[in-house]
């Protein structure tokens, strides 16, 4: 997607280099990274340049071709092997990672030009993971109607995938069809991924939108003025229960008491058919740090991080919830939308 | 309440001068400011030194008795008649302001010692605004079990009224009372009024709390962590709407949602019967300034205002919205508890 009108990826690879936007920085400073070796990629994902399941996995799988590029003659597949292990422990709870790593050393070891292979295999995921992410863009835009207003939760945009993300990809093709779309941005305390990267996003894409504080978006539904809410997806269980960032079950409750369709695009990868239900999803608690102080730059471009909260008080800071199936109106995958087959109750 | 130990009113009057709590260095600092005539107080109202409906009508009913304290001989009314006009376009929207100068200056006009009669009036005002308080601290400490959980939106605590506040006054009761009681406290963003003042008020009584992103609220619902809400409220409907800090609304829906009461503290001259429904109550939009910026210390004390938003993106920033009775419980008034009479459908 674009960026000061000029189109990037999250992660590339020229040559033996891998490339990363350098997304701690965002949105205050834009800047790319290059990574000459597998361990600076390893650090670059650790270190958490690049974030987000596909971007990740992307990462992963260009980190492991550096391996396959720089391995010695002597020793070759002892090296790729210690390689893949770290890159492995860079982010072990990364999906992603782990499928992006396999795939590409099992191509190159079933290979008769191992590198070759590992080049082209890793290229394909990353391939895949924007194609499937434009899918999920095509079967999203089919709910927009023109004059939308749009309620996004967090950051499901294409700086957590290669490319046009999950949440705002069905919004990035709207706007790309000439649809007339507004969206409103959550800004998605404590860590502020709507006010800082979505919003970042849609700046850079030319789609007119407004942060909005996180309190907002009840009281947006009773005016009428929002169509449609989407959001991404961490875990989605076996019975539709879907795990994403804190606040994502309030907006679903409210969204179901206005009566306001309520979508999660995800790629397939995102189902986890050995959890049942929401319920054996585990919640991470972060640290409370987080709520109680902010960072950003003042006027003169500083940056500083503040107190924001009574000194000694402390917070108490979960990741994500659980939002139930029942508040969800349908699932945007790559293969199409799975619609929720139970009943909504709407009782007001 | 208590600060550092030691008891205080927000607002009170010693001889000619009126003490007010500096409420604009709150939490990060404590700081009692003296003001030796009315156009001070005027100031202090003006500028926020004290907030709140409650305290508002305390501080000016002290102004209005300053002008009577320094109102020469000759042209006396007429001095007093000018300061009441200035003292009344401070806050031209509060309504306890007008009700407590008026107060004051009728009592002395219709008195043999104009003096005399406006000190003692304003020292009513005071001391009434804090009796109700307490008395709705006392009927909400009525829904109180031991080993509650409450979650509360924004500041109605002591710092808005003369004393005890509204929301806080049933948990400083039952916390007086001997009942073990845990507060989560809603960050309440934009201003942050949860985070800041009333962790800052609960510390100081010495009660258990924990701050939350506002988005945590109904996950902390559904995990069976919270057993009552309790909420301030700055405009109620004839109908019994209730307007009050934006997020209400969602933590009210969030309630009902999973069966948890949702009781709104406020007193009887809150309720506004020139308002048919909450419909017919204006909802003021903020700067957007609120949403984008956030002022605080750094480590080393220096306050520093902030961006944490992507530059460039606006924010929308609505300070109220308005809870239809439906999901309201009941109203904890000075007088009572009012009911809700509406049948409450729990479809979960």
């Amino acid at each position: 997607m674009k960026v000061n009108g000029k189109n990037y990826r999250t992660v590339w690879m020229e040559s033996s280099s891998v490339f990363l936007i350098e997304q701690n920085l965002l949105p205050f400073k834009f800047e790319i990274f290059e990574s000459k070796c597998y361990k600076e990629t390893c650090l670059s994902i650790k270190n958490m340049l690049v974030r987000g399941a596909g971007a990740i996995g992307t990462a992963a799988g260009f980190a492991m071709t550096q391996a396959f590029l720089q391995a010695p003659k002597d020793g070759f597949w002892e090296f790729v092997e210690t390689a893949k292990k770290e890159i492995e422990a860079t982010r072990p709870t990364a999906q992603n990672l782990f499928h992006a790593t396999n795939l590409v050393f099992e191509a190159a070891r079933n290979s008769d030009d191992p590198i070759k292979s590992a080049v082209e295999t890793a290229q394909a995921v990353a391939d895949k993971d924007a194609e499937d992410s434009h899918k999920i863009g095509e079967f999203g835009n089919e709910l927009i109607q023109d004059g939308f207003r749009i309620l996004t939760h967090c950051n499901a945009g294409w700086l957590a995938f290669t490319d046009f993300g999950t949440a705002l990809s069905p919004i990035y093709l709207a706007h790309q069809t000439g649809k007339n779309i507004f969206v409103y941005v959550d800004e998605t305390r404590p860590r502020g991924q709507g006010a800082r990267l979505t919003a970042w996003e849609l700046q850079n894409e030319g789609i007119p939108h407004l942060i909005i504080p996180d309190n907002a978006a009840a009281h947006l539904m009773q005016q009428g003025k929002i169509d449609l809410v989407i959001v991404g997806a961490d875990r989605i269980a076996a019975n539709g229960d879907v795990a994403n960032k804190i606040g994502t079950l309030e907006k679903a409750i409210c969204a179901r008491e206005f009566g306001i369709p309520f979508y999660v695009a995800a790629p397939t990868s995102t189902f986890d058919e050995s959890c049942p239900t929401g319920k054996d999803i585990p919640i991470e608690g972060r640290s409370s740090e987080e709520v109680l102080y902010q960072t950003g730059p003042d006027e003169n471009g500083e940056m500083h991080k503040i107190l924001v909260c009574s000194p000694g008080s402390d917070a108490f800071n979960p990741a994500f919830d659980v939002t139930p199936a029942k508040y969800i109106t349908g699932i945007i995958t790559e293969k199409g939308i799975i619609k929720n087959s139970i009943v909504r109750i709407i009782d007001n």
